[in-house]
């Protein structure tokens, strides 16, 4: 799909400045593309759900019905044929909030915990927050792609005091749809040093159209039995701020310390709209889905063509299979400069053209020469993007700061 | 104000089944009276800024403008007279959650929290879940009414472990409006023995029309020092599902270490309807409130009459000043039959009338010969309900099961 071919739901403007919107709380002239929620009205059905539920006015205490989980495992089972066990499912407020709550419920302060970086940032402040310590398997780049160092993980995780390995399945920020393969490697060494995975599958639906999600516990029985798995429709159907999430594990013991955890820490009670919302989308919501994957990749093949076309010695979009994400190496224009990071680059870049990005040093020591770009959004503002984005890194050169 | 006399926001009809309610998670025949949200449909200015939110459409992460502290600020100022730094308040999405969160900061494990039973129940779990220890300072029941046994308090607080002591005000059940010297006195105690005040005041906005409520923080200047005072509109405004509550703390010191917990343990973010729905509470709702507390009042009127007429020697409803709960001193109909406690008594009443209500001995072991009846509800329910309740009473002493 060419970005000219616009598609009525996903490509006409949205006002998000008036409902006080984290990541259009900006000047005018700005253009936001870091915070990750999308620009989209969410799925007809799901508003529709929120609408009717207003409609009652009463705004009390609700339960969680069977439907709930039946709708979850339905999901599960239609799109990445994997059966769940609807027992087994957990509400949560969020995913961070359970995997905060995980980290505090399945290891004891001073212990470790691995995460492969460049990984979402909050996972360090989860483990970090909570007096526990990051045990670092960074992922290899090479050849412009990532994959992972499975003898340093070997090293890590036969550290006694690793206890829990935090796998981002799919991969943010690089976009990296993790193999069958590759996860049940993970798992099996895990297995072998005693250690608990929580796999974080919010990315999971957005997804390159034709490839496959492979749920982290669907690759072995072994990953089934050792893991949590996380997930909700926030990150696919833009409604990270109905609080919305839920976690799913196998184990009968695992989960007992798990779901006493997050009630202990108070994180495991629905919103009068969390239920319902969920409900909508993973019932009603899946043709809405499927667009909006098309939509995701339309973007990040058209922010793929315009940095080869206009500075592709000076960027480099890591090829991603999952997200509405765009990781970009920004190692040509460093060079070039002598910079040693990206930071600068990321400022000049808010303060010239007014495109705010995420500076990749966030999401670890080996991000430092990357930005994060947020694609979620209609195409004129992609549009706008990328040429902010093509201008400034010129700019950036040819002023040579 | 006669239970004849109908309101019509208030007493008409309102289905709450189709919701996934808690409350109305009953079979058809039954009446629920037991957990703490209204059946009322909210201020209609509440609900107009939902229904503005979800068209919408769009469900991101929401940042929390500075309307949203100055309306409870201007609120506190307005109705309690108090000056609330509005840089001082943090959002959370609920008191417990606060407070679970606050017991974890503020304390370390094996440590002891005092509470003041009968009180709500679910603090002994935010400080036993969380490995710490609980410490009573029963209240005096003398004369069918409540007050603080300032002798047994000091005894209480002057244990070394104890660290933390969460006061409840209005207390929940006994619906005790606190003095402020009664405040001032507890506060002094808690100064001398270097004990940190949580002030729970969810209660605080449903009151007796005349009478006003005094903030645990506006009684001394001690009080202001040594404390944090948690609250809501979800309780006056029947908004419980919203999860919007907040906390508010003078003392820098303390202030640090609550907000660094409330985020550590990541409930201090907002969905995208809890900040709208407390300004509009906060801002266009007064009146509405107003007309509540006329309703709650006449329900706890016609409740205490019926009881008085029919049941005089069976059961005694406690004066109450705040909530719109009924806490039902049940010793009469007791050692008729022989009962230590009220709980077959309460199985009783579900069992033979329908009738749900909360059993006392949730609320600490001298709540034993209680039940708690929430009278949040039209006129038509709260009169059968009364029915319920005093058939069952008389019907249970003469069949003297
Ligand atoms: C990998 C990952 N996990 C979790 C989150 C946040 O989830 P939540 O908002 O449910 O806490 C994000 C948000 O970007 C994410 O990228
Ligand atoms: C005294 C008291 N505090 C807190 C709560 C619950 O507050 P939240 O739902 O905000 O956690 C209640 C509910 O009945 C209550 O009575």
């Amino acid at each position: 799909m060419d970005i000219t071919e616009r598609i009525p739901q996903f490509d006409e403007p949205v006002d998000r400045t008036a409902i006080s919107s984290m990541k259009w709380n900006v000047a005018d002239s700005e253009l936001p593309m870091w915070v990750a929620d999308m620009d989209f009205q969410t799925a007809p059905c799901i508003t529709e759900a929120l609408k009717k539920r207003v409609a009652n006015g009463t705004f009390g205490y609700t339960d969680i019905p069977d439907e709930w989980s039946t709708a979850i495992a339905n999901w599960w089972k239609t799109r990445y044929g994997m059966d769940v066990d609807p027992t087994h499912i957990t509400f949560t407020t969020g995913v961070i909030p359970a995997i905060s709550s995980l980290v505090r419920s399945l290891t004891n302060v001073a212990e470790k915990v691995v995460i492969q970086p460049p990984v979402y940032n909050i996972f360090t402040n989860s483990i970090v927050n909570n007096g526990r310590r990051v045990l670092n398997n960074p992922l290899i780049y090479s050849n412009g792609e990532y994959s992972i160092d499975f003898d340093d993980l070997e090293n890590k995780l036969s550290d006694p005091l690793a206890r829990l390995m935090i796998v981002c399945n799919p991969h943010n920020p690089s976009g990296n749809v993790w193999s069958r393969d590759d996860l049940a490697r993970i798992g099996e060494l895990c297995a072998k040093y005693d250690v608990t995975v929580i796999s974080d599958e919010i990315h999971c639906d957005v997804i390159r159209p034709g490839l496959t999600h492979t749920p982290f516990a669907a690759a072995s029985e072994t990953n089934r039995r050792i893991s949590v798995t996380c997930s909700s429709p926030s990150k696919a159907f833009n409604v990270a701020g109905l609080q919305s999430a839920y976690f799913f594990c196998d184990d009968a013991g695992l989960r007992a310390r798990a779901v006493r955890g997050v009630n202990t820490d108070e994180v495991a009670e629905p919103n009068d709209f969390a239920v319902f919302s969920t409900i909508a989308a993973y019932e009603h919501s899946a043709d809405w889905l499927d667009q909006l994957c098309q939509v995701a990749q339309r973007n990040k093949d058209y922010a793929n063509r315009v940095i080869g076309e206009r500075c592709a010695e000076l960027l480099h979009m890591v090829p991603s299979d999952s997200t509405y994400l765009a990781w970009i190496d920004c190692s040509g224009l460093l060079d070039r400069v002598g910079d040693a990071t990206a930071e600068r680059f990321c400022d000049y870049l808010r303060e010239h053209t007014g495109l705010i990005l995420s500076y990749g040093g966030i999401y670890g020591e080996n991000g430092v020469r990357f930005l994060r770009m947020n694609l979620g959004t209609r195409a004129d503002l992609v549009i706008d993007g990328l040429n902010r984005l093509a201008t400034g890194a010129n700019d950036y050169v040819r002023n040579d700061r």
